[in-house]
């Protein structure tokens, strides 16, 4: 009889708005939770036995249940509290993970000034929380998600590998397009997470804006390093920075020069580079 | 024999990036095009007799020329430009229609400044330029493709028709959020139209911050309302604003009240509202 | 003040499923409906009046309601029943559009045979229904979106217009791929609608397959001359077919020929066809 | 100074189509391609040096080449010549993972019977092979993605944990969707695997169809168990089962029962539930 090896469950995509009124205005919160469980399931996957099993649509109502009773801001505090929730009612369970999705909603200007209770959502970009562990410890991470950022300086690809297959020209001067995704490990779990949140995506774009990068990864290890640098709560993080290609359009039969001016932006083929930098 | 009624053919999704190189600082624009033919094809169609087609590609390559030989911002004279070019030298077509849409790439903040050549895209919402017309006149209209704005005050339903299959509670305050599409038609084609297009999306914020909101309709005749107030170079405005529910979640079952204050934001079903406002 | 051009106001992505329990099977059916009113609506836009507003959410209710009290099958008789239950109950609209999408699901097999209650879905082709018209009168129109479709012999482009800007090459032999959305208007309202759907769409797969193409506009107009000369039932046929590029890759620089065997797909940019044929 | 951990880069998203012609009729093959190359990549991230990198066009210009010069069915094969040319090229790569999808083209029928040159596309599914592994040795898997099944009968949820969040109510007859993605293991890589890949599928869609289904997991373990029952060359299974819920409408409020008839279907949220099943 097969055995099974590593299984989880849970509930994912659970969207959640919260408004909290203040007299001078409102905030408003949207995110998206994932809950996924582990634990010794396997009486329900051979015979069918549920008495172990918490229904993914109790997650999904206590999601709603805990943003009434607390703060859903931030969302590393969120995903905490409802991973001790679920720990302390499931004896049942050993792991658990909870990912959370922030979506940036600006508020509104009218006027010249911040207007209290309208909002713009800006992506694709959204802010990321994973809290994720056992019982002897939970790690909190944080991240982004699908940053779309673009130079048009202070980027070229040389002096690289050519075989017999290799048609791509050097450049000193390219444009350096991605979607950059990013998820670091905190050391603790009791930081000021929207503040450190903030000082690391400073610390990512200013280390993209400023690089004289010489290949992706090589623009990659900067920014990782310029997280670790700056910010001795992280331990670690992992980036994924698609190379989205803008193509140098060849105006030669059209009868016009490019000096590196019109390109064609384009999602597939796409170069994937991803390295996780540790201390 | 059947005959051709309407029928038009062009490409689309021609995507350019175009980069001006100032001492200072570069400027990044980001546009995708279409261009539509209309004309008589009839012996295209009904005897495949290509010599009266311009091959779609080769609309591509103009755009690229285009953008080569001249400006692309503001994108109303970049779509006026093209639809000179392809009627000068085309005289088989009777009427086109090239529609731009621009992303919106932000200057990256480093230490607070605004960085020279590195940015970021927000989205979904893209800005938009239709050019039209026939060889008598080409009109020129603008506007904003899928901005999602979220208001959580000064919203209500209330007083409509309740039939047999009637379920939906009234309420004088819920949230109102959308994604707003609008495209308004200029009365000239020789506008300051980057000045205009900000001009015209203030008094849209305005209005959707302000608005004591008694229905989606109500609220987007405001807009309208304000925009041809504020605007004397728009002749008319069309406005979409599908109401992007977000509902109450009902606590109760769990033990807990909720006032107005955790909803589930919900992608459908979506009520649809649209209407042509003039003057 | 400004006036109320055109506008209509409904509901969106109203998603059923329907089992039907025989004996000896389950019949499943998967639809998503929209529903569009017009009418004099002006005191609600202008004034906040809701007194003449059925609700959205009424509207999807009465999906639910008439799924339960008669047949979703065929679409084409559901959507006249929506309208007419609409009419009757809403003197104060003047005219209405029921949009019908229906998934595909086809019955999946156990050891060679259909098995009575298990089905898969098959995209990303749904077939589509539209009633609209007012109370004089509905018209009852059917069709296809997004059939993908590829053909790899009798299909080239040639003989067409060479300005400065035309870099294709003509071709005698090239893949010709789309996704092919159509819609036809049926002369009748109480026609066997399945059986007819299904010889239209005979009609257009044996013209695509069969036609030798000298352009997509060429095969477009066979497609609809065979539905119009193969089925009396239908008055007019719209039918759009972007031009999916698949590029024959250069393999030259690697070495190698390339005998019309080795393309890339593209999704942008794409040619866009379309036409209307009318008898 | 932070040191990589692991790292890997390479081409996403490469898209190919062959066409073979036979006398009497051609083979369509649609391919995507991912290649991911890992190694010592140090001296690239920390200094930009980039002579230990092979560009990831010239990875892209390999999967065109190689399909010019040998088969590209079945998928598993092509991918581990890819693998293969690459290990030898590159002594700068330790390990690398080839992933490839197969969109599924079916002939048209005209008349009744397959045409020969004429495809239509049907998804979202799409066949998986994965070829990963060093020098030593490679892996190959196959699978499927998101197979859209459904099914009505013989599905069920009941006796699980109620705690104070619980509102699901228990059922001995629910429908039963999900999104089915699969990646089995072999233990050899010469088999015929397009025989092999069919007799596979074939077991997971009996299971699915037959099984007395008493919650997800249950049915997730009997495809699993059939797989590995009746594939000797299966060492190992992963399936992920996204709970796809179709939620019964309530119609007491419109005044009509629901014999378990008229259901929404849903994307979100979604219940989650994956496991690896080993021998």
């Amino acid at each position: 009889m097969p055995s099974l090896a590593r299984n989880r469950y849970g509930k994912s995509r659970v969207r959640l708005v919260k408004v909290v009124r203040h007299p001078d205005r409102h905030d408003l919160q949207e995110v998206m939770v994932q809950i996924l469980f582990e634990g010794d399931f396997d009486s329900c996957y051979v015979s069918g036995d549920n008495s172990r099993i918490l229904p993914t649509d109790t997650m999904k109502n206590t999601v709603y249940a805990l943003a009434r009773q607390g703060p859903v801001d931030p969302i590393e505090v969120f995903g905490q509290n409802l991973a001790q929730h679920f720990f302390r009612g499931n004896p049942q369970i050993t792991r658990l993970e909870i990912d959370i999705e922030e979506t940036f909603w600006h508020r509104v200007h009218v006027d010249g000034s911040p207007q209290g209770s309208t909002f713009q959502k800006h992506g694709p970009h959204v802010r990321t929380a994973t809290i994720a562990g056992d019982r002897e410890g939970l790690t909190v991470s944080a991240g982004i998600n699908e940053m779309i950022i673009l130079k048009t300086s202070d980027s070229g690809f040389e002096g690289y590998i050519h075989d017999p297959f290799t048609t791509l020209r050097e450049t000193s001067d390219r444009l350096f397009g991605t979607a950059l995704t990013a998820k670091w490990l905190y050391s603790r779990s009791d930081l000021p997470f929207n503040d450190v949140w903030s000082k690391v995506m400073r610390g990512i774009q200013t280390s993209f804006a400023t690089h004289k990068s010489l290949s992706v990864q090589h623009t990659l290890y900067d920014i990782g390093r310029a997280v670790l640098d700056g910010n001795p709560e992280v331990d670690e993080i992992l980036l994924s920075m698609p190379n989205k290609h803008c193509l140098l359009v060849d105006l030669a039969p059209l009868g016009l020069d490019n000096p590196n001016e019109i390109f064609v932006p384009t999602d597939e083929p796409h170069g994937s580079i991803e390295a996780r930098l540790v201390r």
